[in-house]
């Protein structure tokens, strides 16, 4: 049993991404019991709706699983820009008779910005708690390490490897520029290096002294087998669990997956505020105008994919997905996760 | 031995890559006398300078080594575009007390312009030609095929590589976004899917019946056992060779591969006209003005280092290097390649 399996209390090094908007506790639950890390994304969650996650989990598996938390820096409102932004969307709402909202809402609370979070998890106590976007305070690392959580922090670069080894988390998740959803970069607006996972990990393990588990582009066991011949503790996979029936990904959603447009993910900020890697549609690309801040200008596109969703047009959903999409396969979680094992095992 | 041993008549499925401006004779030699196949760039060479460099590199192995050819679309000149990005650059030749050149020129032939590369090649026979950037037409790859001669060629998606497959090419080199140097991309201006080695190779693996190269990032033997592990049949590495002493690479440039800015690669259309990655300088970002075509740009930016080095600034320098740079070693080749053999066993 590998060092990372004892540190979770985990079976198999292979940990399901958060993916907010597509974990459910049934998702979390079933690769939990079926020996890896199950997780919930609860970056968009209110206090109250995570205790209600939690508590499903809890009644759908007794063995460890992972809250993810975004430590985004919280969002400066700035009705000008917020304006002007939804005036540039106007057309696209007006293809489908509808005018976009009066204004937009900071759609959910940073991490940084909800010690009401901190308390729940401080109370709830689930095993393994991981940052995307950044990183919370000492105080509330060191709140969560003393009531036995297990930390993981994600990064995309050395410099912020080495501030998470600073701050003390127990094992950093690596996520190589193959990664759906949305990159960890802790500040965007500085630039990003757009590591690949091959390079990134195999620098990371040579330079911290912190497990590292990959992420981005692993679709199977020969995908896990080789980030763990980079020296890689274990993995963690997203795309690959997208199909499960288990997740909350819709009929377009998964259809679109599974065709030739798995092959065209890019990354745009458009459709939240911050970068993200999905499959390619109408919001990519310069639409030439400033952002709202993350996740503000998430609730222009989720208001556009509203209006046109209802009229069956997906031109506009938050459809995420990695670089390894093509590979994607429909199974249940637990099945799944069975077969990783077993290509592992035998690659 | 593996397959594409055997195809390439190697020992160890380990290429050294092209890297014009950095392969030479000796360093090419070296690989080759040492079990992987060495590799000479001659894509801006004369066919009388690629002659010479062949039959140098035969003066010094009697071994199989490749052939790199560019197959861009060739240059198509534009006085006016080309005038205006040499204004554009007037300010910074004028840090030196330089004017700009007065014309661009194309500095060298794309290999689909050169039949004579083309005679060249069927005379001389090298063991391995390798192309980038494209592919020749069916009559000239035929030719090669006719001569006995193995044919690689660069791809960064599926699309291309069934375009490659298509022409009857022996293997795929796989270039990740990881990459040092000329994105292989064959159509830069139709967009750039920029997929990380460990996703592209996986997903050439399962969709293609060539063996595949895994290039991008790979710098030790960890890196190479990876690569296989995806099911890659080998593996090309470039920036590992870059400190190499047999390498041209001049004293700044091995200082700058050597120094933090290693860790600060970026991938700029600037220099040459088109896509690649190197070590970043002043003339990466978006300099806000149209470029000349690929290798017409790259006439203006040779220039401008030549006024900059001549001065000791070495701030507008090709230093082409992969994202992993931080991990290159500075050893004679055959050692490096020796130490790789060595960590591909023990890993």
């Amino acid at each position: 049993m590998s060092s990372l399996c004892v540190l979770l209390g985990i079976r198999h090094p292979i940990i399901q991404a958060p993916m907010v908007g597509v974990s459910t506790p049934q998702l979390a639950a079933a690769v939990s019991n079926a020996g890896g890390l199950g997780s919930l994304g609860v970056g968009a969650s209110t206090p109250a709706q995570a205790r209600e996650l939690i508590e499903q989990t809890r009644a759908l598996s007794d063995k460890p699983f992972n809250i993810n938390l975004f430590c985004h820096r919280p969002a400066h409102a700035d009705a000008t820009r917020e304006s002007a932004w939804l005036e540039h969307l106007r057309p696209l709402f007006a293809e489908f008779g509808a005018e976009p909202p009066q204004q937009l809402r900071e759609i959910y609370l940073s991490f940084l910005a909800d010690p009401a979070m901190l308390e729940l998890l401080l109370e709830q106590r689930p095993a393994v708690v991981s940052f995307h976007f950044g990183l919370p305070p000492q105080d509330w690392v060191d709140a969560l390490k003393a009531a036995g959580i297990r930390l993981l922090a994600c990064v995309t670069s050395s410099a912020e490897a080495r501030l998470a080894e600073a701050v003390g988390v127990d094992a950093l998740v690596a996520q190589g520029i193959e990664a759906g959803g949305h990159r960890g970069v802790f500040e965007p607006e500085r630039g990003d290096a757009a590591i690949g996972t091959l390079a990134l990990v195999r620098v990371l393990v040579r330079q911290c002294r912190l497990p590292v588990i990959a992420a981005g582009g692993i679709m199977d066991g020969a995908g896990i087998k080789a980030a763990l011949a980079l020296g890689a503790a274990g993995v963690q996979l997203g795309t690959a669990f997208v199909l499960c029936p288990e997740s909350a990904a819709n009929a377009a959603y998964r259809e679109a997956l599974k065709s030739e447009r798995a092959h065209a993910t890019a990354i745009t900020s458009n459709i939240s505020g911050r970068p993200a890697r999905g499959l390619s549609n109408r919001l990519y690309g310069d639409l030439g105008a400033a952002l709202p801040d993350y996740p503000i200008a998430y609730d222009a596109a989720k208001a556009l994919h509203a209006v046109a969703s209802a009229q069956g047009c997906h031109d506009f959903a938050a459809q995420w997905a990695g670089q390894g999409a093509p590979l994607a396969r429909e199974l249940p979680a637990a099945e799944l996760l069975a077969a990783l094992v077993a290509e592992l095992e035998q690659a």
